[in-house]
């Protein structure tokens, strides 16, 4: 359970662990300046204008502690809408420790992890989806995860939400209204207008359920596994990719024993690449066996699976090609999205191409890993495949789970109230209806909302922020 | 080869890396402030008053990398006396890597590491020992490391070091003003006086000097190996030192193949404890018999051995205390500090401890790892060996292996000022050898210096400091 009392004042570092030049310990709260003030040696904060730093010493009884600079913001005109002081520090640890313990020993309260930002919440400096799109801007490592956050950060899907909501709002009152008379039968909701504004909100809503595929993509990165049988070149695929020598390359079969993932960055989208085992039906290994196990689980999990196969093998021998299409039939009845790859295209006569897209019947990438040969042929693959093609560079994208959620339930009460104007359903249970997707679009910018959601939602940030 | 420019603005990451609340781009420079303002969308910087904080969004192009607050300082009035920027961003690796680069892209060069330190170093607003003292500070992890750099950041060091340094100087003076009236033999300095004067600075001299082997104890901790035979309870010491189970224990011989070092923090003095191998003579095991080299080296490597061996066995066994005296001959052979611990006291009959300190004719530690019975009397042990009781918590201790060096040599050259004087030698003569002292009492801290010891110092400091 969270901490929801903002009367209090928290403290925490607010850098990364680890050495570096400067770390940061910072608190909030009506005694933020005070605490600060009693270990500090220099001017007296109190007195001092909000936006300004000040040089001096943390002091604990006669020992000096550090040598800081405190920077100073006075509320209402700060993050958490509080006064808040940040004491920057030597990047020692050690500093750091002893003086998150002097604000405690002064009355600071450890703070909660995204307690910072909860406060700037709770006095109205952010909504739901700007306090979220905080600890995604933090976490964000690609360009397209940041440009993402960053959208919602500056308010982009706030403002497309209180668009919905208002027009909402406005049709629940008229609606609401008509009951006030409902003895004279009068319509002051024209109803066809009202159809249309709910088919412009559905159509909105549908959109942005349909960008979480690739707001998830971009995210939490999109998992790719390579399969394959022992050989076919897994490995050798994977460091083709990353243009690098990352997994142990050798011909011997079953070298590979762990699952490795990689990262590849393709145009902005994150993939993750895991290298599997090879699959054998029948080794004696037990080792093997279970880094075989492993494989399996990885491309059950993954989000694409890439089936790599000996392309000259596969087209000139009826059992591999039989070998092949069981393959082929296990991944769709595992219901994966997965991409067909025919290595060592070098070693392979010409028309062997053309032999595997007729004897599969599907498209077949032939590459060859070794001599990096076409290999950006399944790299614009996976792009396709994540993004059909084109990531929007404007517009929000729904990158969390939570809003995808509330948007599927906008989209179920909207279609409900659409049901209910088909069948002339009474003015009351309209508004129900009505309510009932309000209510679904205030809990994703947090208008409406409850103490364990924002539990739950301010736990996943880091502390300090 | 490091830059001794200070014309042009440097730029980097402040922060340690990893995700965090807040990272920290930092500049300074000439061109610090336009550099940032060329990036930065709010108020006007370069119209600001220094020291002030101001909301703002980092544009590259029409893209927002980040909603930041920059810190102003006007130079002189900042660390490096230059004007200092710092930009706090979100703290995602990926935001501070845009950042660093928009910064490059409008005309700052990446820091070299310590090169913030080292401006403020040529600006005069630190001297060696205190820009020194920055980087030890950062690298404090126990109070007494912090406390001593801390001294040394306040200036504790260079204050003892100009003292001596005036008086030598006025002495110099004299003896050279003696020169010019070499005609007439006259002594503007009173030989006793110097000599005295003399004394008393190879006095302070020498206790700096030796305070260095606490110096060096405080900043890079003391190493110490644990050796014994196998199952002498090495493994179980370890443990009960550190009050976990870190070790894997087990009662086969030969369990611990790899030496495993823990940090102990004993009264704010860190030592690392080497658990070793036990060493057996006789060895088939070739991976055993690898590890057991490994333990030669350590304890050889080691500032502090605990010799354990098996007390009841020892007492009663002429040949394991055979065994024991050969161990003992050899670590004095070797030149090694040690400590000998006869543990299993809980097995042993009354009067064990009394045996062993007999037959030793040294101090025996007896204790119970398993039972964790006397063990603090070790740690007193080791804490005793290291500082002989006490730690000074006031005044300087040297830490700096650089400093100790050319400690010594004005050690030297008080020698050869003192032997001049008592042979007699003339007065130029004697001159020089002041001037060879106060070069190195200069040396320390930077009066005297050279671009490549420079380079040296500051070489070791994190990047951004």
């Amino acid at each position: 359970m969270l901490h929801h009392s903002t009367t209090d004042t928290i403290v925490a570092i607010a850098t990364p662990p680890g050495q570096g030049a400067i770390g940061i310990i910072r608190l909030s709260g009506p005694e933020a300046i005070a605490i600060t003030q009693a270990m500090f040696r220099g001017k007296d904060l109190a007195t001092q204008p909000s936006h300004t730093l000040h040089f001096g010493r943390i002091v604990s009884g006669t020992t000096t502690v550090d040598e800081v600079v405190v920077s100073l913001y006075k509320g209402p005109r700060s993050y958490t809408g509080q006064d808040v002081t940040e004491i920057s520090c030597h990047g020692s640890t050690f500093i750091l420790q002893q003086v998150v313990a002097l604000c405690i020993a002064h009355g600071a309260r450890m703070a909660q992890p995204g307690e910072f930002t909860m406060r700037a919440f709770l006095a109205g400096r952010l909504d739901l989806t700007q306090a979220e799109a905080v600890a995604d801007l933090i976490a964000s490592n690609s360009s397209t995860a940041h440009r993402a956050a960053m959208h919602n950060l500056r308010g982009g899907f706030s403002t497309d939400l209180a668009d919905m909501r208002e027009q909402l709002i406005q049709f629940a009152a008229l609606i609401e209204l008509e009951l006030d008379f409902s003895q004279e039968d009068v319509e002051f909701a024209d109803r066809t207008r009202f159809y249309q504004l709910i088919q412009h909100i559905t159509e909105a809503t549908q959109a942005l359920v349909q960008s979480f595929q690739l707001g998830n993509a971009i995210r939490n990165g999109v998992s790719v596994a390579i399969a394959g049988k022992p050989n076919a070149g897994k490995s050798t695929l994977l460091n083709a990719l990353l243009n690098e020598e990352r997994a142990i390359v050798s011909p011997i079969a079953g070298t590979t024993r762990d699952t490795i993932e990689e990262l590849l960055n393709i145009r902005g989208i994150l993939f993750r690449i895991i290298d599997t085992a090879g699959i054998r039906t029948h080794t004696t290994d037990v080792i093997e066996q279970k880094g075989i196990a492993r494989s399996r689980d990885a491309m059950n999990r993954a989000d694409i699976v890439i089936y790599l196969f000996d392309a000259p093998a596969t087209a000139t021998s009826p059992t591999e090609m039989a070998d092949l299409h069981q393959q082929i039939a296990d991944l769709q009845a595992a219901g994966s999205r997965y991409l067909l790859v025919g290595n060592k295209i070098d070693h392979a006569p010409p028309g062997t191409a053309a032999t595997l897209l007729q004897a599969t019947g599907q498209p077949v990438i032939c590459l060859s890993a070794k001599e990096k040969e076409n290999v950006t042929q399944l790299t614009e693959a996976l792009y396709h495949l994540v993004t059909d093609g084109t990531v929007r560079t404007e517009g929000t994208i729904v990158t969390n789970a939570r809003h995808h959620a509330a948007l599927q339930e906008v989209l179920r009460s909207l279609d409900d109230i659409r049901q209910g104007m088909d069948n002339n359903l009474p003015g009351d249970l309209l508004a129900l209806d009505i309510r009932r997707c309000l209510h679904y679009l205030g809990e994703i910018t947090g208008t409406v909302t409850t103490e364990d959601k924002l539990d739950y939602i301010f736990s996943k940030f880091c502390i300090g922020k």
